[in-house]
């Protein structure tokens, strides 16, 4: 078994077995490795914590991404995380690998980026650690604190719950491959900014944690497939989503023809969205159309959640039934 | 002034800049960017929190770093940080990058290191991140707990307090400098040993402080001349060392002769010890000394603290009285 390599067991399978290698046991862990969030209790507070690690050449490319955004995203992708439990974020520290000849006015750039965002959404900066690296590299932990009562995880829907998606899909993943291809293409900015400058859920996520809207909640990071059967399986639920139900963007519809025959490609599996995907029993839908009015975030219901043996269903445009099959992004593979 | 590039302004430089241009103002937050710890209160707590970035290439080679003890070294370096300030370590996160074609028995080993460091300090693995990436990265983020009025901090030390220092200097860099050099040179072994899977002094650190023995306290990692400087900067005072009162083990002793000219060189410019140097009045002494037989870690004094005008003094073995120029390791320059 060992003699495998990294490409053969993919994240997934790496994360399954860093599971095992290393996962602790204690009374006051409500949520260890797993989830993109761990969750503990320390004294009278339950705290959560997340981290993402950045690498220039695999999650952005210095040509097309500036230091000011870059700085912004770094803290936005771990504010997402934080936001899919309904948790208040709060303090974070950075480590940053730096090439030696990169000018300080890059650095002082990136900085200000990541002092916006984390003034945006009152979070301070309270240590971290620099390097020197051939390539850069941001890693950011962030701590963040929620109610007990009130968090909400992978697990917890239910069959009959419906599947809400907040936002618009694959606009960040059809950004990229605009980006990539180094061509201005008329109407596109809204996609590139999705991917550059993504804005998490924070307040959203909050919102529907204090009120109890939702049964189950994550974020749509890795894309919609991926992320949805993650909380299938936390859940040990199925599902059926509707394909034409999928929330997507004018630019996106305008936009994706010459980078996909299948026009839903990059809103099933595209990542990075930072959306909050989440279940809810039907009974609370009047609860979630005001609160998306209230907070002008839009929140679709795109599928519903059926027994674990009934397995991941999807029923395309014309009504065909499929099974998700390419679920999206997955390091090393 | 930012027309200048990194190597300019050194590692030291950046980060008083970072202070700068990110630094949060939180009545909570009792020490923020600048120490090696960021302590914050939260509800009746106080917790500690500090990150490490470990990158291949930069911080360890694979050529002479076996992943197991590199597993170790990963979590070491962080738990030194924790007591340095005698906190009490409590939860991790990892972030890993890993080229591809890695196998599977070779991360197995890392997290089977990483797992042995954690249970003997009684540590637990909550969560992480995983990515592809070139050279091997490991940042980890390392949560403890301490009592505000028992923690260290680099401030505090007072004119007329001894300088004291935990085991013995130089061994890890001298260690080092034999893996590179890639010869076996008898009685090496520990010297090697002590760069390879050093051992943070958490214990001693913790007992500092529950028994208020110290003034302030650091850990040795950037070497022993650069480490004082931050103790001494921060605590707005100077020191005097003598050169010949500095602990050297007789490996050291023995084996230094064809790596420098200068006997001392590794043990005050060297980095990685990951020993502790703390100030105290000379009436702790017996307490120090008892403290160090029961815990049978070597404590020596090896300087005094003056007057922040007088400055920094090194006393060498013949009795000159030098300034320390060249201050160790820095990253960037």
């Amino acid at each position: 078994m060992n003699n495998m390599d990294l490409q053969e067991i993919g994240e997934f399978g790496l994360i399954c077995r860093i599971r095992k290698w290393i996962n602790s046991s204690d009374p006051a862990l409500i949520q260890g490795i797993g989830d993109d969030v761990a969750v503990i209790e320390v004294g009278t507070k339950v705290l959560l914590m997340t981290t993402d690690i950045l690498i220039e050449g695999i999650h952005f490319d210095l040509s097309w991404m500036d230091p000011y955004p870059l700085g912004r995203k770094s803290l936005a992708v771990n504010l997402s995380d934080i936001a899919s439990m309904g948790g208040i974020p709060k303090y974070f520290l950075v480590s940053i690998g730096l090439p030696k000849n990169l000018p300080v006015s890059f650095i002082s750039s990136f900085y200000r980026g990541l002092k916006h965002e984390a003034d945006r959404f009152r979070v301070g900066c309270i240590g971290g650690d620099t390097s020197l690296s051939q390539k850069m590299i941001v890693n950011i932990c962030l701590l963040g604190e929620g109610k007990k009562r009130n968090l909400l995880f992978r697990k917890g829907a239910k069959v009959g719950d419906a599947l809400f998606v907040s936002g618009r899909l694959g606009d960040s993943a059809l950004g990229l491959k605009i980006l990539q291809a180094k061509k201005k293409i008329k109407g596109s900015e809204a996609l590139v900014k999705k991917h550059i400058s993504p804005s998490p859920r924070v307040e959203l996520g909050q919102a529907i944690a204090k009120y109890h809207l939702a049964t189950a909640m994550i974020d749509v990071s890795d894309g919609l497939l991926i992320d949805t059967s993650h909380l299938l399986e936390e859940s040990e639920v199925g599902a059926r989503i509707w394909e034409d139900r999928i929330p997507l963007s004018r630019p996106y519809r305008k936009c994706v023809r010459p980078f996909s025959k299948d026009p839903s490609r990059f809103a099933l599996s595209g990542g990075e969205d930072y959306e909050l995907l989440f279940t809810a029993p039907l009974t609370m839908r009047g609860k979630i159309v005001s609160l998306a009015r209230s907070l002008k975030i839009p929140i679709t219901r795109i599928g519903e959640i059926l027994a674990q043996e009934e397995g991941f269903h999807m029923i395309s445009s014309d009504g065909e039934d499929y099974s998700p099959s390419r679920l999206g992004f997955e390091h090393f593979k």
